[in-house]
């Protein structure tokens, strides 16, 4: 292949990494803190006894010394910032003091892993109150109870709703010694976590502009492979990312969580494939999550811009109508809404949307929830207080909230539209949807995968705000694919790619250019 | 900065993703069958029972539903070469049999997880004997004993001796039923796993020469990066790398761990830096394992050259030395021996090596072990057999094999020296070593870091063959990191990657061509 002619160099990334103050995790303790003595006012008890977190351990792959890279718990993450693992943290609820106690590091640690900190550097690092060691937690504790002659821990214990899992409790040599709490903590501390506070907010805006970004580089990047290769699919820098990336084409794109070791993006990419990305960085602990659908071949055909369409009407549509006081379950239904009625003018439902909504016909295309928090965690916990009930209808009995929106939330919104056979056949042999099925437009549309549309979305006063930035009209997505900068004030990033692309069209390949906007993310 | 003008494209890449014959695993099979049936009948016991392993399972992190990334136990994998989670396997020793468990997966797996592959699908991919679900394995295991009426099974339980952890026998429901043995299979198919076969190395040299090129252009990409900018240090892609890499510079380089939580490879660029470099690719579950070190700026000093040639001639003579017969713990003192010389040829040391090396002096520089076997794990299991004994020596303790080479092994030779204060201080304050140190000199390196040169090494029946290939030599370093091509037969990539290159020298910004070259390794 010919050398490329010169190109005129890309502009500099806009993207400013924010710093990380420890303030951040000052306030989100001082949050817990009024939450968890107003609570206790409330119930006529005293304003006593710590808040008693265990930090996150290193792990070994099975029997082997291979060290998992460590990624510290989220809870932990929230209230102290540590990056470290083997800590544990405590929160003296009348005074309000922060305590971290630090593992005691052996002396070979200094020769097989660093340097060994004192106390005074984690002191300092992270803006707590005192440091000890993880040996001296008993002792200190109760030190600081003599007074009181009462000895209380709040622990961590509750069930994540997403996972069915209950967090472990803080564990200790010595623990027996104190009265504990296992039920006040979590759904308090949960709670701080649902609402975001604007240095959460800067952290998780960084986040979506470099993810934003590398989806960007990707879709080019994609449209220079070339198809029928021997090439794989993409996949983001694991380090940094918020979870594992789901990078579908063809008909993988409507297997909802690809990606897996069991579907380990590896399918060669195919002339008139659509692709799904579906991939998200993070940034001192605090992750993005958009997914990105577009044909390989950089050219919508009309069968996938009618399915593409309606997937991105319901996406609009939801975010127009997301403001405070919106039940989440109505946006849900409001994107199978749009979706049907475009299936239905597309030719592939025939009949009344409204009897489509009423036996739940939207949750044979979008089986999934329309979206969930986002914060330290990809799926953010809180999405049901205490008392609600998950839905028992298909569709949404998979949301991942109900709850009403408020201001300061970050929830995803990710409808998408999909032709899975294992809800296909079983619909239109049901005598109740079979009716609304065109079984002639179904089949054309055999292997076809799926669309998602997935963006960040921070509801705000009044309304709410999309924290990503990714190219979304149709003629958007075609005109990026095809050169044109994106955002728009943006040099092109296409002559910027092409030398670079050229090298990998050689039988390896993928594209990288996301790779290089991910590395800035080490914390 | 100006455009670059046109570059030749760079040729192909000469590296062919070598075919997975499952041919390999099958192997693996037969070679545990043969040594256990040795080691029975010469045991006077019966050729009866099955060899039965548990393989790995998916794990969330801590109460959440993310999920960590899946990667197979390392013995199920090299029996089996099963990539999906949840499966058990066994085979039967009479007969050499295998078989394999499925897990039932639940209906909603088709829409979220993938399509729900049939038993004759692992059948076919694994080229086993008989597949059944993990449901069914005591009654399939009972039903193959009916006629001999004995029920033992051979579990995996033994100790790996760099982690010190011992492996988890396999456990399901019905296991009473079965008579169990927990001690024959262990250090049978641990010494399997010692010695390679043509397949493994086949496999090993690939992941080798992926990662030498990889490393190639790491040593450009660093050398194009502004010093002194806000940038990072490098990682390869996490999906299919063999370990957490190791990408230090400065002083950093002296910490032989470091990239983990704690460290995590964030050091500023300065002119004047050595950079430390430790990754490698993972494939098929086959790993490597390669260090380079080399100045960031691309051109050594006298100071960085001496210590780095000292490091050098350690590995050429070692490898030089290896054959069959050869101890390791030789090979080890020989690479200490060769660095000492050096320090005092450049004033350095002061004195007799040879006292030096009675005294241990070797371990200030070189506190770890020469190498270790390299395979399915980075640490491969074996580097002790029953009744050798761990040395008490300083740094021969941090050997994680005493063995004699033997023809099929594949080992890392990664000598090093550092120069790290919490070994160089006391060594310089004890009575037995103060007089070798020319303290002037030793201030000199303070800051310095360390140098390490690993190359994996696979032990023929006459010598001894390194399977890495990156330049070594001081002035081949200079050349390729000034443009000359490496291979010397490959264009250089100095002109292909320039150009791309630029572009990240915006503040944020670190090398990604590895990053492509890793990314064939999705298996």
């Amino acid at each position: 292949m010919a050398s490329p002619s010169p190109s005129p160099s890309p502009s500099p990334s806009r993207l400013t990494r924010p710093p990380v103050p420890m303030k951040l995790h000052i306030s989100n303790r001082q949050k817990l803190l009024s939450s968890l003595r107003r609570h206790l006012s409330d119930s006529s008890l005293p304003l006593h006894g710590f808040v008693f977190l265990q930090g996150g351990e290193e792990q070994t792959r099975y029997d082997t010394d291979h060290i998992e890279l460590f990624r510290q718990e989220s809870y932990f993450a929230y209230l102290f910032g540590v990056v470290e693992p083997g800590f544990y943290g405590a929160i003296d609820i009348a005074s309000g003091k922060s305590i971290l106690f630090a593992p005691r590091l052996p002396a070979d640690y200094a020769v097989w892993l660093g340097e060994i900190k004192p106390l005074t550097y984690f002191k300092e690092k992270y803006k707590v109150s005192m440091v000890f060691y993880t040996d001296e937690i008993a002792e200190v504790l109760q030190n600081e109870y003599q007074e009181s002659n009462k000895s209380l821990l709040f622990l961590l214990h509750g069930l994540n709703t997403d996972s069915d899992n209950y967090s472990k409790p803080a564990e200790f040599q010595g623990i027996d010694k104190f009265e504990t709490d296992l039920t006040t903590l979590h759904p308090i501390l949960t709670e701080c976590r649902v609402i975001k506070s604007d240095l959460e907010l800067a952290l998780i805006q960084f986040a979506n502009d470099i993810s934003s970004e590398a989806h960007v580089e990707d879709q080019v990047g994609v449209f220079l492979l070339p198809c029928g290769d021997i090439t794989v699919e993409m996949s983001f820098l694991n380090r940094h990312c918020s979870y594992t990336c789901i990078c579908a084409t063809g008909g993988n794109s409507s297997v909802l969580h690809y990606g897996h070791a069991a579907a380990p993006n590896d399918r060669t990419l195919q002339d008139g494939d659509m692709a799904l990305l579906d991939m998200g960085a993070e940034y001192n602990f605090y992750g993005s999550d958009i997914t990105c659908s577009f044909p390989v071949n950089g050219k919508f055909t009309s069968d996938q811009s009618l399915i593409y369409n309606a997937v991105l009407d319901a996406h609009n549509a939801v975010i127009a109508a997301m403001k405070p006081g919106v039940r989440w379950t109505d946006m849900h239904k409001l994107a199978e809404k749009i979706i049907l009625e475009s299936l239905r003018r597309g030719g592939i439902l025939v009949g009344n949307v409204d009897d489509m909504m009423v036996e739940r016909a939207g949750a044979v295309f979008m089986p999934h929830g329309l979206g969930h928090f986002l914060g330290i965690d990809t799926h953010d916990p809180g999405g049901y207080s205490k008392g609600m009930e998950r839905p028992k209808e298909p569709g949404l009995k998979s949301l991942r909230t109900i709850r009403e929106l408020q201001e300061g939330m970050v929830i995803t919104v990710e409808p998408g539209c999909y032709f899975i056979d294992a809800l296909l056949v079983p619909a239109m042999e049901n005598s109740n949807t079979a009716r609304f099925f065109n079984r002639e437009a179904i089949r054309r549309f055999q292997g076809f995968g799926g669309v998602r549309i997935e963006s960040d979305v921070h509801v705000t006063a009044t309304g709410c705000k999309n924290l990503t930035s990714c190219p979304r009209e149709v003629q958007e997505i075609e005109a990026v694919m095809a050169g044109a900068p994106w955002p728009p004030d943006k040099v092109s990033i296409y002559s910027a790619l092409h030398f670079h692309n050229q090298k990998k069209i050689s039988g390896f390949v993928v594209q990288t250019p996301n790779l290089e906007m991910m590395e800035i993310l080490q914390c």
